[in-house]
């Protein structure tokens, strides 16, 4: 855990009330500034800066984390509608919190392209 | 491979040229219709319809994906600039060949929301 994180703490239960999804891995809760009528944010439990910093160990992490995106899709009711996920990394990809997260967007019809 | 799928084909090396990258497991080739000054799309070499009908299985295949997304953004020197990975699916997300793919881009400032 890194102290001064935001999504660690969150991770941790610290801030931000109960997730929408956790397991030992990884975390879910809605973005607090949504951009879609379901907007969901995925965590790895543990603290990586971005994709730039994931290696070969986090592999089957990251493979978990996409595959968590399309659970909560499913018990959202948006897998069959569509859905978008998105990953942020640095100044040109917006990224905004330095903890590895995916955006899971739904309930609308995102337009192209993706920013 | 799924016979009538364009994405199977590049995999196979039937259409489209060398790849960008290609290993035992996934295929990277430039977007047709780039939607940024780097425009990459990364598939599993295997026909995997969407993330929809990915399961357990396919959990390293997928993390596999993004690190080898992360490799080409460094490999073209684009990673501390910053890039954006999406992955549509279904209608809403935008997906529009039926073989799961992600999208690698960078070059710009990509802008929020991700469409």
């Amino acid at each position: 855990m890194s102290q001064d994180c935001i999504f660690c703490k969150i991770a941790a239960g610290q801030i931000g009330g109960p997730p929408l999804f956790q397991d030992e891995h990884v975390t879910a809760f809605r973005d607090v500034n949504p951009q879609a009528p379901l907007h969901v944010l995925l965590i790895p439990n543990k603290h990586i800066v971005s994709l730039n910093e994931a290696n070969a160990e986090d592999q089957a992490l990251l493979g978990h984390l996409m595959l968590t995106a399309v659970k909560l899709a499913q018990a959202e009711g948006v897998a069959n509608g569509g859905y978008r996920l998105v990953a942020n990394t640095g100044p040109n990809g917006g990224q905004s919190v330095f903890h590895l997260h995916l955006h899971l967007l739904a309930g609308r019809r995102l337009t192209w392209p993706p920013g």
